[in-house]
């Protein structure tokens, strides 16, 4: 991370220029350096050093509709951290750090209402605050604790566990009691996965391949009480067999269907849903908001004390961010996905 | 109905006698005479009044795994309203009349853990105690208070508007405030449901046929916030579309899929429920007996009191009732159905 002050006088932005049908691609985007902005009337400038690369961007740029939207034209919407350079909101001086929607670009000039919470790097260092400490940390919170109502001994399955928000469910699940099993994308994931994220086994669905539902019967002999979904797609299609009565499935994510433009078809779930009593939440963790404080205390505590790590894959740039999302989708990354933004 | 002592000596009996792949068909059951059992020890013996019909039954005769199975040789199971003819268990007296697991034959000899509840004609005849006070009654009260959650003001569709539970659902959610609009098949049906059963409007699917997903976006410009969902297959395909975020799916049945032996394919759902922030449930009303009492008294003063009508289809005589489950999948049976055992 570089400090203020660097590249003075130049503002790397990442424009949104077209809607993309699917994964974005890098044409979805496009590099525009201008000056350094003004500090807005009553908002916060800020210098960003790093910033997220989420699956839910997919969703922002795509064509269908969608909870949030980027527009073309605008900087790509991202959180990230920042450290004020230039202030008229009271509550924020130069120096201090803050948490909030900077986007895709070195300079920030906001509202302070895009700021959601100032970040302390004496509790953990600023790229944390993008994962155990960020969203990704409350979502797998949220989603385990709220909508999982997980019960000690009980079975969770995570899919895409080596990913940003599946590596802290492993690892709350397992400090909760819960036998974790994941599902993951090769060897070293699946290696990960148990080694360091919590999880008592891992399947890798790439070997596995069409024996996958086969593997999770051999694995889960007493079933699964909660499926924290990251993936949907072939890989939740050999979870569902394997459900017991009464669980509980929290669908964070779809990475494993690229496209949603046409609906997609797959096996039809009403018989599962009431035979075996299932309830399937949708996972937004703004619709938490409420909790949000609660919850930050538990991970920050969790994080102190080493039942939390974090695992990052930091790209050198913001010339990395035109490709990044399609890392997310090949399976390439590892961990929380983000931008080093004063490189 | 017909009182104790007639056709004396004789017990009519449906017997299950082969599994069925989908929905069962007559060859499935086997009607034995045989004399009319001893009361058992501690147990009671009864004569059965009416006996239901109900969709669940398909999965008790079903190939598949169920949360419930009927096995060959069996009576088959039902729930039905009888007068008790001998006892040996205290609580009874003969004359009286009980709910419960009496299954389609005229005799129940039966171990009096299978007498659900006690039926007092003086609140409603003992019909009535299978539709409005019966299973369906709680099911509908249950699945639409404590999965549905529903806000006055909001609005509800009810697939099968005009089924056992379906109709009931359309009066409940009416008295409760609720916009209620209904799909059912045929002019008939649809009449009846906008009519007498508490729709503000209601949709004929087959009338509609490919149109159903227009027909159901300019009935429901604001969207749908509880979807009671008795069918699942194409009519619930088509309201998904129309779901608000946020909106519950109380899932109660799926008849509009006559076999899941192999499972059907349908839109994938992930993506809906996610974006949308979808609750998506499984009703097996047993789950919820906690809320049992509570739910019969107050289907017991909306019965009293006129908010909720009953509509029965009777069939007369138990030589009716192997083809009787075939009524309810081919879309003829109007209203709760169930067996005048006593003709």
């Amino acid at each position: 991370m570089t400090g203020p002050g660097s590249k003075a006088g130049v503002n790397r932005q990442v424009m949104v220029v077209r809607r993309a049908k699917g994964v974005p691609t890098p044409d979805c985007f496009q590099i525009v350096d201008s000056p350094v902005p003004q500090c807005p009337a009553g908002g916060v400038l800020l210098e960003t050093l790093c910033a997220a690369v989420d699956p839910a961007m997919r969703g922002w740029l795509s064509e269908e509709r969608n909870y949030m939207t980027v527009s073309d034209g605008e900087v790509m919407r991202a959180h990230g951290v920042g450290r004020v350079v230039e202030s008229q909101d009271e509550r924020w001086v130069p120096g201090d750090l803050a948490y909030g929607w900077l986007g895709w670009q070195r300079y920030a000039a906001v509202a302070s209402s895009a700021l959601l919470w100032p970040v302390d790097e004496t509790v953990a260092p600023a790229p944390v605050w993008l994962s155990v400490l960020g969203l990704n940390g409350l979502t797998a919170w949220i989603g385990l604790n709220l909508l999982g109502r997980p019960v000690r001994g009980e079975t969770i399955v995570v899919s895409a566990a080596a990913g940003g928000v599946g590596g802290l469910v492993g690892q709350l699940a397992a400090h909760r009691g819960l036998r974790a099993v994941g599902i993951a994308g090769g060897a070293s994931k699946t290696e990960l996965a148990r080694t360091r994220l919590g999880f008592h086994a891992a399947v890798d669905y790439k070997a596995a391949a069409g024996d996958l539902g086969r593997e999770l019967t051999r694995l889960l002999p007493d079933g699964v009480d909660i499926f924290f979904d990251n993936t949907a797609g072939p890989i939740a299609d050999a979870v569902f067999p394997v459900l017991n009565g009464g669980a509980r499935i929290v669908q964070c994510g779809t990475v494993a269907v690229p496209d949603w433009t046409t609906l997609p078809t797959g096996p039809r779930r009403e018989r599962d849903i009431l035979v075996k009593r299932l309830s399937w939440h949708g996972l937004v963790v703004f619709d938490h908001m409420a909790r949000f404080e609660e919850a930050f205390a538990d991970l920050k505590d969790l994080y102190r004390s080493g039942v939390l790590t974090a695992r990052h894959d930091v790209l050198p740039g913001l010339d990395m961010a035109p490709g990044a999302l399609g890392r997310l989708y090949d399976g390439t990354n590892n961990g929380r996905l983000m931008i080093d933004v004063g490189l």
